[in-house]
C-alpha cells in the first residue's frame, strides 16, 4: 500500500521539528536538559506553537507545556496527547519532540477541520524524559499522575545544582507542583507517538507500529572471580579462568532471551582484571540488562539466569555474585486505545503491527493516571539518541494522519 | 617416599637465596631489573659466593657472572649450570636465583667431597631473563649461544636509557659482547633448576619434575566490530553484538586447547566499546596467547582457533580480524640429559615426572648451543612473580641432591 497523500501533515512535522531543533544547551550539536536554558526555549517555542494552534497553553510549575481545546462538552473527561522535549546529551530531533509535535499538528488539523472535539484536547510537552540531569525518573509526567515525589526537588546536577534552585531559575514553582496531580475522572486517555528506537518496523517494512506494553527492566551488576595464573604454565583443567567463565555467563544470557517472545537480555560491560596478555584473568565485574513486557517472563528469564550462571560457576570452580539494583515492572498498554490505533493504522492502509517498547517513556508514568497507548514511528537503522536519528516526512505524515484518525475516533 | 636427609644442601640453598634477596632497586620490595645497581651488587654477591665455593669466577662484558671449576681432562667439553639473577618488578626471590644458587651448591658439595669432575663444570648467573627493562629477548644467554644482535644495545628502558649506555655504567662492555660466543665443541651440556611457576608438581605432590620441553608461542590481537544498539529496542535476532560473539569465541579457544596434551590457550584482556549497561557492545578488542611443546600442535590449533572464530563471525554478521604478532618456536629439551635428570630423580625416590614449561628461560637460548635439560621445583600455589612466591627448605634439598646427582653421572 502506497502513501500517496501530499504530505501536508508530514511536511508540517518536519518543519516544526527543525524549528525545536534550534534550541540547544551545546554548539553545534543538540543537548537540551531539563530546566537548562534550551530547554526553557524549546519550551517558549512550543507554547507559541500552541497558541499559533488556537490552544489555550501555558508552561506548568515544573516546566511541562501544556494546551488545551475545549470540548463540546465541559463535563467529558478529556483526551491527552504528549510526549516531551528534553534530550540526553548529543541528541537526535525526533526523540520525545516528535509526540509533541504531531499533538500540535493534529490539534490544528481539527480545527482547520472546523471539528469541535466531544471532550477537551490536552497536548502536553513534558520536561523530564530523558533523566540525564537530575537523579529522576519520568518526573514531569509522574507529577501529572499525583506520584512526584518532593525529594526529588533536593535531587543535584553534576554541579551540584538542586533541581529546586534550577526550577525556580527556569521560572517554575516548587511548590506549585502538587497541584499538577490530575484528577484520573478528568480524563479519558493518553496517547503518545514516539520513533521506535529500534529496528523492528524497518525490518518489516512499515512506517507505523502500536505499542503493546513498555517493557519492564531488571539491572543487575554480577562479579565473577576466579585466580590470576600465568597463561603458560597453568594446565587448562586447573584454570579458574574469570573471563572463560563469564563467556559461558554471555551465551546463557543470549540462549534465555533468545528462547523467548518479545524478551531482551545485554551483557553491556564486562571488565577483565588484571588485563594482561599472559595472564589468566582472575576477575571480571559485567552488568546485565533484560526487559520483557510480561513481567513473569522477565522474573523466570533471570532466575533461570542466575540458576544456570551459578551452576556454571560451581563447576569451574569461580565465585558468582549478582546484585539487582532496578526492577521496573512492565507497563501493558490499554486495549481499547489500542483497538482504535489499530483501525485508525488501518485506515491508512498499513499492517497494524504491534510490538513491545524496549525503552521508557512518560506512558508508564501517565498510565496511573489513565488509559494509555502509543504508536511507535520508523526510524532510520534503529538508530536514536545520536545526531543520526532520522525518520522521513512521508512516515511523519502517515503518524500524523493515524493520529488526528485516532483521535477523531475518540473524540467523536 | 620420604625425604629423610639433614637437608644440609636445601637449607644452604635457602640461606644463599635469603642472602640475594636483599638486592633491590625498590625500597620494601624486590625489583632487581637487567643492569640495575641492585643487579650489579647481586652480581657482585654470586661473584664472592662461586669464589667461596672454589670458583675462578668473573663478571662478562654483559653482566653475567660465571664461575668455572676446571676438570681432569681440560680438553673435554664442559657443562654448563645456570639460571638468572634479575627480575620482575615486586618480584619473588627464587625465580631465577633458585637456579644460580643451586648450581653454586652443587660445586660446593662437588668439592666437599672431593670430586674432581671429568671435564669443566661452569656456573653462570644470566642477566636479562624478564625482559622487563630493554626490549631484548634472554639477550644474556643468546650471547653465549652467539646470537646477540648487536642492535639489542641501542635498545632503551622507560627512560630512554640505551642499553649500552647503562651497560658500561653497570661495569661492562658492549665492544665484549661478541667474544662471549662460546664453541659449541667446548660445551657437553646446560642445566637449568627454575620453580615451575605452575601447579601441576605440587598437583601431582611432587617436589621437582624434569621438563619435556618449552613450550612454543602464538600471540595475537583480535579484533571483532558489530554494532551498537539500544538494550532495550532491538530483538535478539536482529543483534550484531560483538560481546557475545567475543564470549562464544572465548569458549572456541578453551575447546580447542583443552582438547590437546600439555596445550594451553588464553584469552587475558578482552575491552568492551562503548562499555554501558543498555547499550548493546559494538566492539571487542581480545587477546590470544597459545602455547605447546609441540609447534604443529600449535600452528594447528590456532589455525582450528581462527577458522571457527571466521565462522562464528560470519553466522553472527560481525567482522573478525586477527594479527598474530609473536611466533616463538618450541624448544625441546635433550633427551640423553633428561634421561640423566629422570635416573637422578629416581635417586631420591620420587617419580620422575615429566612436564612441559609453558614460561620461557635461558634454556631456550642455551639449547642453540649445547644440549639442554631442565629441572622444574614445586612452589607453593603455583604462583610466581609475585612476593609470595615459595618453595620449602626441603623441596630445595631434592632439588639440590637431585642436581648433584645429576651432575655427578654426567662428570663421572
Amino acid at each position: 500500500m502506497m502513501n500517496d497523500t501530499d504530505l501536508t501533515l508530514g511536511r508540517r512535522v518536519m518543519a516544526m521539528i527543525e524549528d525545536l531543533a534550534r534550541h540547544t544547551d551545546e554548539y553545534g550539536r543538540l543537548t537540551r536538559l531539563y530546566l537548562s536554558p534550551a530547554h526553557r526555549a524549546a519550551a517558549d517555542s512550543t507554547l507559541e506553537l500552541m497558541r499559533e494552534a488556537g490552544l489555550s497553553a501555558h508552561i506548568d510549575a515544573l516546566g511541562s507545556v501544556v494546551g488545551r481545546m475545549e470540548g463540546a462538552d465541559p463535563a467529558a473527561p478529556a483526551l491527552l496527547i504528549g510526549s516531551h522535549i528534553d534530550s540526553v546529551v548529543d541528541a537526535g530531533r525526533y526523540d520525545g519532540n516528535l509526540g509533541v509535535v504531531l499533538g500540535i499538528v493534529v490539534a490544528e488539523a481539527l480545527k482547520a477541520e472546523g471539528i469541535v472535539p466531544s471532550c477537551a484536547v490536552e497536548i502536553v510537552a513534558f520536561g523530564d524524559e530523558e533523566n540525564v540531569r537530575f537523579p529522576t525518573n519520568l518526573s514531569t509526567s509522574y507529577a501529572f499522575a499525583g506520584r512526584y515525589d518532593p525529594a526529588w526537588l533536593d535531587g543535584r546536577d553534576a554541579d551540584g545544582i538542586a533541581l529546586r534552585d534550577a526550577l525556580i531559575e527556569f521560572g517554575g514553582d516548587p511548590l506549585g507542583v502538587a497541584a499538577l496531580a490530575r484528577d484520573p475522572a478528568r480524563y479519558r486517555g493518553y496517547l503518545e507517538v514516539h520513533i521506535e528506537q529500534g529496528p523492528q518496523l524497518e525490518a518489516s517494512d512499515l512506517p507505523i507500529g502500536i505499542v503493546s506494553a513498555i517493557n519492564g527492566i531488571t539491572r543487575a551488576r554480577a562479579h565473577v572471580i576466579g585466580e590470576a595464573g600465568h597463561a603458560g604454565t597453568v594446565p587448562m583443567n586447573m584454570r579458574r579462568d574469570a573471563l572463560a567463565a563469564v563467556a559461558e555467563m554471555i551465551g546463557i544470557v543470549e540462549r534465555a532471551s533468545s528462547a523467548r517472545t518479545d524478551t531482551v537480555a545485554t551483557v553491556g560491560v564486562a571488565q577483565v582484571q588484571p588485563g594482561a596478555i599472559n595472564v589468566i584473568p582472575a576477575r571480571v565485574d559485567f552488568t546485565l540488562d533484560a526487559r520483557s513486557p510480561d513481567d513473569a517472563v522477565r522474573l523466570a528469564m533471570v532466575q533461570d539466569i542466575v540458576t544456570e550462571c551459578e551452576a556454571a560457576a560451581q563447576r569451574r570452580g569461580v565465585s558468582f555474585t549478582i546484585e539487582p539494583f532496578m526492577e521496573s515492572p512492565a507497563t501493558p498498554m490499554d486495549k481499547d486505545l489500542m483497538a482504535q490505533l489499530e483501525e485508525a493504522v488501518e485506515s491508512t492502509g498499513f499492517e497494524p503491527m504491534r510490538l513491545a517498547s524496549g525503552a521508557g517513556h512518560d506512558a508508564v508514568a501517565i498510565a496511573n493516571l489513565c488509559p494509555s497507548a502509543m504508536l511507535f514511528v520508523r526510524c532510520k537503522g534503529g538508530i536514536s539518541h545520536n545526531p543520526a536519528e532520522s525518520i522521513t516526512a512521508e512516515d511523519a505524515d502517515v503518524a500524523a494522519r493515524v493520529l488526528l484518525e485516532a483521535v477523531k475516533r475518540i473524540v467523536a
